[in-house]
């Protein structure tokens, strides 16, 4: 194998990708972790490219961060990520994130799933390519957070009403799975950050929200800085809201 | 001279980073424009950090962009920067944007000041630090895009108001200058990029947004796919609004 079953992608904190605090934005380092599972993937023969001329796609069903610390500006930092386990129609990717010493601050889990592009329905991950994947499948490194939440809101209150723009939709005609978070992030004060910081961040994406859409935010407190939130669809006429992604962000004070 | 008069810098336009069409997003562009311009800056010594130190730090006043077409989704493409002139209050700063080949797919150039923190009060570049920047003036590498335009709106329309959110400041506390980018292209209809790109892209920098600003977006059509928007401050109490940026977008036919 040309590559080993890790793949380590050197980063730093942009100026621009930072908070008011100095330290990474959520979204950013959203942004860094799709990224790098992207190039790992890539590097190995089952990346986004290689699937597209198949007609088949990656689809990010849940994303976990927990993070000790978020990198500062100008700080340098790594990302670590492997398949953890592969079914047959998901697939656990990891992420490590580590310092320029290579101390962990933090790790992500993530669950994809890889859909016909036409159909929109799940291809067997066993059989794609031969179960080329499978090659990959790293079951030692450690990857010490929860899995994910059941997330199921009982009461929340509509707390946004926001018509789609143009900078939310990516290439795929989607509202950027990465934009999400930095919407639900702008929920809360900036003051809130002040004191608090996200110590871990959950989100199951369910359906897609495209050009033309009004999202509808839902959000309720669960106690203990521990909030949940929901992004619906608008109804168009009389039809009804449909979720497209749930989030939970614990905060924690700094 | 450890580093030559102009700064290369290697970039490729990331999944994320491209809009519904697969080109570079421009606010995306604005950001590695600064990024290449602060690399720059910190190489040969006048960089931010070392600015910082001495209470310094740089302002960009004006930025105008101007491309043949923008980077698709995973093209590697290059920023070159220079400085092109060096006045007591401000410098020129310019880029060439290349595609993998060397050939220029666009330019931009941009105008700085460098102030103290304290007084907020502009600095002379020519007496500063030895007036080391002039050894870096390059003036024959050409940047064939009309300089800045003066930016007056006749009959603005409010067309959206827009209460500053976490998201949108940076590690100064002020409004991210990229976000204000990011705005004013969400001020058109997604199915307007379907049919036009951005040629040119021109912003006057005034005043600096804050935590807990209100901006209001006014637009105006100058004919011929030619707008002119100004972000205000709404005023708090029976103030006045304030003018923080000007805009002028020159669309044209795909």
């Amino acid at each position: 194998m040309e590559y080993g079953k890790i793949g380590t992608y050197r980063l730093v904190a942009e100026p621009f990708h930072v908070d008011f605090s100095g330290s990474l934005f959520l979204g950013v380092l959203g942004n860094h972790l799709l990224n790098c599972a992207g190039f790992h993937a890539k590097e190995r023969g089952f990346g986004m490219a290689s699937l597209n001329e198949s007609n088949y796609t990656w689809v990010l069903s849940r994303l976990v961060v927990e993070m000790e610390r978020m990198p500062k500006e100008f700080e340098e930092f790594t990302v670590d990520t492997w398949i953890e386990n592969v079914y047959r129609l998901f697939t656990d990717r990891n992420f490590a994130v580590c310092d320029a010493s290579g101390t962990p601050i933090g790790y992500a889990r993530s669950i994809w799933a890889m859909i016909n592009m036409d159909t929109r329905k799940p291809a067997d991950l066993l059989l794609m390519n031969d179960g080329h994947i499978m090659d990959y499948i790293e079951s030692e490194k450690p990857c010490p957070i929860e899995k994910f939440s059941r997330i199921k809101l009982s009461n929340p209150e509509c707390v946004r009403t926001y018509p789609v723009v143009y900078s939310d939709i990516d290439v795929n005609g989607h509202v950027n799975s990465v934009k999400y978070v930095e919407h639900v992030l702008d929920l809360f004060p900036l003051d809130t950050y002040r004191t608090q910081y996200i110590r871990r961040f959950e989100v199951a994406y369910i359906a897609e929200g495209h050009v033309g859409d009004t999202l509808l935010f839902y959000k309720e407190s669960c106690g203990d800085g521990v909030y949940d939130i929901e992004i619906r669809r608008a109804p168009e006429a009389d039809g009804k809201e449909e979720t497209l992604c749930r989030f939970r962000i614990y905060f924690s004070n700094k």
